[in-house]
């Protein structure tokens, strides 16, 4: 059928664009495997607002994470949502750590399901020697994602040394080694 | 590990329960089909907080639907909830009915997503000969489903024949047949 | 007095208008009995954010329905809103349907009050050889409307004929017949 | 039909309740004028969730406002709430004041609405010769209501009187004089 | 470091601004106290959305009252937030009321806390012969405040002396009197 | 005055706690610096609905962090709160990273604030020779605090050494050193 534009079709809440269609509502982007030859043997794709028009006030987004044998899906938080992760093959080492210190941790298969309660700082890894992959639901239509060493040692401007090797309990040389190693590549 | 209960860690807001452990924060009841020898070649499993208390006041669920060949996930709604659905495999058709009375739908396939707002009549159907599957995200911790024919037809007790007839343009006879199919089986 | 405007008065969060004046705090729409010699003998009116600017993030719209003597509200759901109701005069037969498909209902005079959960699928019905009228509330500044049966069989692009004839147990010859009578007149 | 209660029937959100039947949805407490004998002309009672179970969780409640001729709805606010008003019979002059210390004012009649944006200090007066009634939507299920004057001069204990003197720049004979007057009678 | 714009930095929900940079996330504003030399020995400063534009979508703002000696914050609400309190210095005399009509009050020095519920009226008296200064957080972005008298006796056009002498029972000449005292200085 | 219990004074929404009374409202656990003679020179105290009851359902919450000359509150995000900070004394460099991997920083002094947008990582410094304090205010009446190093090398059980070796690309016997410096002291 025709993409015909319903100027005044109000779907949810008040329309923010002028006018939308039925493509806004669907979308393609998680269905083939993202590419995972680098360092962390990870790789992982978003259906937010900003790639799928339609979320636009309607609470909800996607990612696909793809993982080659072994691979990391390394400690990060979604600052504004809560994640429902569900394993679409292979088989994950999951964790979060609550605001109590614990941590949280199972092994689990396709099929199988987590919940990371918002804000919390979670990794999965690939535990065996095919690949796996992932659809990860989340409570707002722009979630967000913090990769933790890497917020902490490759930001720009950078963060001061000295507050990274007090946070840690290392010295500045080591901060900066891990500081050149986590740079991002030009 | 252990399963120990951690008393006092709060994850996410103020605790409802006194104690929790890691088993609430997984789920493995979606891992496998659903049985679709049934009337509508189709059958759906939720993963709310129902049977997944980790999900409790963290604003997510999920369901999995399992759809034999041709199979149809019948009109309905949730009113509690927007539904992002991600299609395991196989090829559906699915729609969505917006408050102006415009019907959006596409075929969509392994790996293809489409959005219903919340609150919208929605419906999938199974275009092939091989079984389907889909994934469904919700921003509720308990969605809730209405099945239009079955609410209207099979509510206990019975909505009155003449509302159905008017509402439909049918004659009460007519009514009374499809009810009589649509009636809950003993 | 004056409807001067006044720029900078915040009234409720930030403005989304520049400017505002005390008519969009007023609204005289439901004033009237609308016409209901139409297929149902109902009509409705709503004062939604859409006429009634002062709505604007206050989080509430009501509507007026009138009802001919035996005149049917069929039907319908709110995608967004729960809605509290208040007959003003007549007697109606009201029911709502729950997710776990219960059907409750009861009779209900002028003055009397019932109260739909977001979502559900709800009707009234006028129960006398007089007019009725109520007031409904919703929790929403724009809280949609769905009829279910015109959303079914009367949208356009038209719903399949093989998904309706499924979902309710009849042929296709009984949906075109529906769909026939349901057509919105040119 | 029976009011047998239905255990698990889910209708917003996880129950509060362990039980509740279709009673609990229905209200009859508002059909009918209250008594206006009193000092001021005028008497409010509500519909919120202390009285009408079914409101648990829906976000909506209502009030009833019946005036003698020339009653007057003292300035009050509702902390938690926006309020939508519609005249059921009678004319009242009505207004509100904005953050800005704008107040904004009208004469509206039978049918005729208006809107208070939430924790704003607002009025009614009955204009004219005869009765009038009102109904006002709330969109929260407990709005609570703040009686201006009667919270400075008449709460239990006594606000200090060097406190409502310099507020109103008014002597403490004077404060000890409207406190004398609002007092709750005993 | 430079505060050059960066354009697409996602920081919290869907940026409103095309463009921001750090200067936005900070504010100085309430640094020093503010003039008291005025009738009631109080002034205060808001940290509001509208001078901080970094707490836009970020539910937080802040106000700081400094009180000459025996200076009164006057009796006031705040509609759209909740206010926690913390005594920079000095020693107050604090107070709400409640929906019931409970007076709750105390005396607290500088570190002590006590908070508000949204939109009830409270107000504050510095108790000793030296200034006094306080910080309230909000939680929201523009919370807005209602000084009580001088909404009542003093807003723009003026509320009718008839409500207000019924109000608060006293005559109209009193009334008269007390809008002239509040009147704003030209 | 007494601390009478009112039985049915609803302040906020429907009543948690059966009875409360005023301590309920007022607290003073943050008016004395805590002690900071530890290894990062930081201490933080909170006034959460854990300790102040009379936050409850009301989306707010405070701490005071007090630091010791050079004193670090190190790299921590607040799960589920926005939070804004006011510097009581001292002079600070704070900073705070985005999800854009932008890191916003400056020094701010006694009466000046910042924001920190809910779930990103941040963290202060004290840059003087002088001891140095601040109130934070969170949008939640319990935000939680992740401080990410502990989070990551001395939770309970442990994270994985080859997950944190692979994120921060050092090898494990360099994660095992950070893990002996941040177990907590028996």
């Amino acid at each position: 059928m025709s993409t015909k534009v319903h100027k005044k079709a109000n779907v949810n809440g008040f329309p923010c664009k002028e006018t939308f269609n039925e493509t806004d509502f669907f979308f393609d982007g998680l269905a083939k495997p993202g590419p995972t030859n680098n360092t962390f043997g990870f790789v992982v794709n978003t259906a937010n607002v900003e790639k799928f028009p339609g979320l636009n006030t309607l609470g909800l987004s996607m990612s696909r994470g793809d993982y080659a044998p072994y691979g990391l899906n390394r400690p990060h938080s979604h600052p504004r949502a809560s994640e429902l992760v569900f394993v679409l093959y292979g088989e994950l080492e999951v964790g979060f750590i609550t605001t109590g210190n614990v941590f949280f941790t199972k092994t689990i298969k396709a099929g199988e399901m987590f919940v990371i309660p918002r804000g919390l700082i979670h990794f999965q890894k690939n535990k065996g020697p095919t690949p796996a992959a992932t659809i990860g639901a989340f409570n707002s239509q722009l979630a967000g994602t913090q990769s933790i060493a890497t917020a902490l040692f490759a930001a720009k401007p950078t963060v001061p040394d000295d507050v990274l090797a007090k946070a840690f309990q290392i010295d500045t040389q080591q901060v900066e080694m891990i500081k050149a190693k986590l740079a991002p590549k030009s």
